[in-house]
């Protein structure tokens, strides 16, 4: 059956999160049923993360399968218009047969943006996390750096995180400062714990405070004591940017 | 007595406009009411620029004199909580005496932003203007072009634009494209008439789309005939980037 592949934008402040819920308005929720309207039957939509509520996103990705798919423009339209303003399509494509928006995936970038300066920003309120501190970056990125690599994050996931296995890759965990007291931290991986990038950038600018030595990420991976790092930060900092595929779109398996 | 300067962040969607109008919510008239608490006495504040509603700001620049002023990051941080969430200062300084924001700005720098691609963007829906159809941005880059220098713009403003002289001086009127869609037209200029930028933003995204051709703005300089303008782009689509000074602050008078 052919396979379509969506690349999708949300505002994640009024959603519960991507996956669908009873009683929730959820993203993947707001798409099927659209979905269902512009293809005339329900569908299966996979999305490759499954983000939290209150977490954006420029770059998820999702797929399904159907009988015969409209034109992806007009397709991803339709369904941009019905699903409100909030959630967007912004491309829609013919995907290589038996492609699979989750179990394709090789990787994901995140970014996680923290306003660090005496007063908030109006403008970067919604997607942003206020701290108004100063933060040491040359802490930060000390303690990002120990972060990149091969590693069992069990010590950065939260108590619910159902995961078997823990070890995951970083290919890039980096900070940034930017106009106007803007710090992102970019976080690039093979997979990700529950959690996981919120709990690395709660650490991390508790580590900008002073509060927790840089060091303390290097401890975090040896003893795996999620009691021992920052605060989770808050879902509206984070933003999902781009899911990885291998070229051709499918992952061997 | 002591000038303070304030640098104000505001997002415009639910203001009128920067200056005080009866029974309207206006960025002006809530500062000046959070000041008033905060001094202990009405101020008379002075903006840079008079946006219009639902126009947005980043560096908007005001001015007040007082008897005495507080320490200005907690003068900042005060006034912040009290005007809401959606105006911050984010800087407050001691200005040198007889320093005025309107009087002695230089000149102006405005950001407009087009967000031109198929769908729109939920997380850049309230400061972009969505233009769905595709842009020529070598026939909008030629049009802006013949803007720079010193002209007469009288073809480039409201009919109830109220000022004498038109001549201004732009030093800059530059597209650029940005990731996702998003273009930018940054125009910076010693003055401007009334929805002078919004004017020009309207023109060159319809010289975009083929309905004028790109010499319309050399024509349009030379006729002052405003009928003949692209229509007047929405406001939401413009922000205030940064207001400029003489070094020392003062402009000669």
């Amino acid at each position: 059956m052919p396979v379509c592949r969506l690349t999708i934008e949300y505002d994640g402040s009024r959603f519960s999160g991507w996956q669908v819920q009873p009683d929730c308005r959820t993203v993947q929720g707001e798409l099927k049923k659209a979905l269902a309207t512009v293809m005339r039957e329900p569908v299966d939509l996979q999305g490759a993360a499954r983000t939290d509520a209150g977490v954006h996103a420029l770059g998820q990705v999702a797929s399904f399968e159907a009988q015969a798919l409209p034109d992806p423009e007009r397709l991803a339209r339709s369904v941009s218009a019905l699903a409100g303003p909030d959630v967007a399509v912004t491309e829609a494509a013919l995907a290589p047969d038996g492609f699979n928006a989750r179990f394709d995936a090789t990787g994901k970038r995140y970014c996680y943006a923290v306003l660090s300066r005496p007063t908030p920003s109006p403008l970067f309120a919604r997607t942003s996390w206020f701290v108004p501190r100063p933060l040491d970056l040359g802490a930060m990125r000390a303690a990002a750096r120990v972060l990149v690599g091969t590693h069992d994050f069990a010590g950065f996931r939260s108590s619910d995180c159902g995961r078997k296995t823990t070890e995951r890759t970083m290919a890039r965990v980096e900070i940034s400062e930017h106009e106007r007291g803007l710090v992102t931290i970019d976080v690039e991986g093979t997979a990700f714990l529950k959690n996981m990038v919120r709990i690395m950038a709660g650490t991390l600018v508790a580590v900008g405070h002073g509060r927790f030595p840089p060091d303390v990420t290097a401890r975090l991976l040896e003893t795996k004591d999620r009691t021992k790092a920052g605060p989770t930060a808050p879902p509206h900092g984070l933003t999902l940017v781009e899911v990885l595929y291998p070229e051709g779109g499918l992952r061997r398996r």
